[in-house]
């Protein structure tokens, strides 16, 4: 008798298990929340107030919440630094009074390793933020702050970004004095993430089938949910094979408008934050254009014209918001690279750690 | 007799005769190397090492070449600050330490003008670069510096850009003792430009026709190239309604390289300076995946299996290369467009000054 062939996988059940484990993975990372208040209590200590945060992809996606995070919560200020500056052209900038983020998910970036070796060298207090520990960037920081987001085994990232985005946050939270209360506003989204993703889930699979000819979209969001926008795209590039570009409300009419028709998508992502006018209107911009709308996040019902509606839970904590709307845009990609006829497991031609170029 | 009908413009010849213009507008910013020596003499007098440029569209490219102009040269921290933090969020961060930089071509960008208010009134250190410096935003900084480009009828904009790119160098020159070698290595480029361009101008039409059915690209560059990329992204997506994305050569294996195939042309932009292994590579990557090549920038013949080579003189100072690297993807926006049926010089829905949203 010969032996039966071994089961093949089913296409996306590795993406959409790692997008299932969200809310277990954001109360993994709150076991930690006192090694993250040790951390923030080093950095107010020693007077730090530059945050230098590196990482690639979607480590760099959760970066641009960060700028949020500690210029709102402890009011630094917090920029994606240039890892090319330092690491390939050799500028000699005075770090001392910086506090570096490094963020990946693999510890094993080797140009972010670079940068953290040189920044520690040059008087900077480095942490490293990673689902490893035990890796090359955990054994080069001077402080390690695990995800604890569990194995990420799908190429595309998702957990590991979310709990990125939980963890500035925590982080950020901390160093103002109120982790306790950034704490309980991460419990409170894994409930209610836990709760909407059912629904979520087949609201996303139908409305994948309408998108699925589309090569080109734009994804709009501002503030926090300037990440939220990069992420989501970066999914869509990479699962889908669909050019989307992320553009904040006011750089869409800073150019882009001109490219929006009838075939080129815009997917919104709005919050109830100061930022929801401006993406109001950027929405109502690309509708004029005659481009088909899909609106997410938090205040989706707030955007008019949208030819699908797509709202998240309103979180407790405001800032928190990007941890809730982007899972739309993941489940869309999950349900989207099928409607292509695509594996999102398998995306062409990439790897799970990034090796430096 | 009834009176003729007036001449029809041709179309695009606006933005071509700007094109043209640029090594004229370098020659008449350099008349103003004084006054970007006083200002820069202020910063340092003050002892601020901490540039937070603003500026929206084709001004935050320019930015994005500023964070290594001022990286390289006098070894401050620059970043592209986020408006929104403070302007719509009210973030309360400390400016004291913090020198603005505040790029609108108008002088009228209305969230720009809001953030310099901001921060003057925080004690931070404003100078606005402007194309008009009797705009409201000249009135509001506390030093203006001019971009002398001369009016910009074309929406598009093309001299500006590049002379801010360059403004951007002079006053990190300045800031470094290195002012004099910066201006003469910008008198340089404009002489090497005025040469190349009419070779440059008949290349890209020949280049262009090849293009006039695609959709999408990705742009990739590094380094201070980085500019460059978004620069000629912006540029496709304005005039000849391609969906553009533009890259760091690491971003591009961070994910978006799965997208490519034989329909995804690559644009890549390539210097001989420490960022050319990995637009090598980068661009291999995109070769292997199907990808047709462009390579521009003064090392294009660099890049191996490129099916479209377009190389610019090599300046003498290799921090200005993307004085000379953005004139073509400039000249083939302009070709394209007209060769997909566009007027570039009236991309839809676009004005010349943007308001705020």
């Amino acid at each position: 008798m010969s032996a039966l062939p071994a089961p093949q996988p089913v296409p996306g059940a590795l993406l959409l298990n790692e997008i299932r484990e969200q809310p277990a993975a954001f109360e993994r990372l709150l076991e930690h929340s006192d090694e993250y208040a040790a951390v923030a209590a080093v950095a107010r200590e020693r007077g730090l107030d530059l945050v230098r945060m590196v990482g690639h992809g979607s480590s760099d996606n959760a970066a641009s919440y960060g700028v949020y995070a500690f210029g709102l919560l402890p009011r630094w200020t917090a920029l994606r630094d240039s890892i090319s500056l330092s690491v390939y052209y050799g500028a000699e900038i005075d770090l001392r009074g910086s506090c570096i983020v490094a963020l990946s998910q693999s510890g094993e970036t080797p140009d972010v390793l670079a940068y953290v070796e040189r920044a520690r060298a040059r008087g900077a207090f480095t942490i490293a933020i990673t689902n490893d520990p035990n890796s090359a960037l955990g054994a080069a920081a001077e402080a390690v702050l695990p995800l604890a987001a569990g194995p990420e085994l799908s190429i595309a990232a998702t957990k590991t970004y979310t709990t990125q985005v939980a963890a500035l946050a925590l982080l950020a939270g901390h160093a103002a004095g109120q982790g306790p209360q950034i704490a309980e506003g991460i419990r409170a989204v894994a409930a209610q993430l836990d709760e909407a993703l059912p629904a979520l889930e087949r609201r996303l699979a139908e409305v994948a089938l309408a998108f699925a000819f589309v090569g080109r979209m734009f994804v709009i969001g501002r503030g926090p949910e300037f990440a939220t926008a990069r992420e989501i795209s970066l999914k869509l590039l990479e699962t889908c094979r669909v050019a989307a570009e992320p553009l904040t409300a006011t750089d869409l009419i800073h150019g882009p408008l001109a490219a929006l028709d009838g075939l080129f998508p815009v997917w919104t992502i709005s919050s109830d934050d100061e930022s929801l006018p401006a993406v109001r209107e950027a929405a109502a911009r690309a509708h004029a254009a005659g481009a088909t709308l899909v609106a997410s996040g938090p205040a989706a019902r707030e955007i008019a014209d949208a030819a699908f509606s797509v709202p998240v839970p309103k979180p407790a904590v405001t800032l928190l918001s990007p941890l809730l709307s982007v899972v739309p845009g993941q489940l869309f990609a999950w349900a989207l690279a099928q409607a292509k006829g695509l594996d999102p497991d398998r995306p062409t031609g990439l790897s799970k750690i990034t090796h430096a170029l």
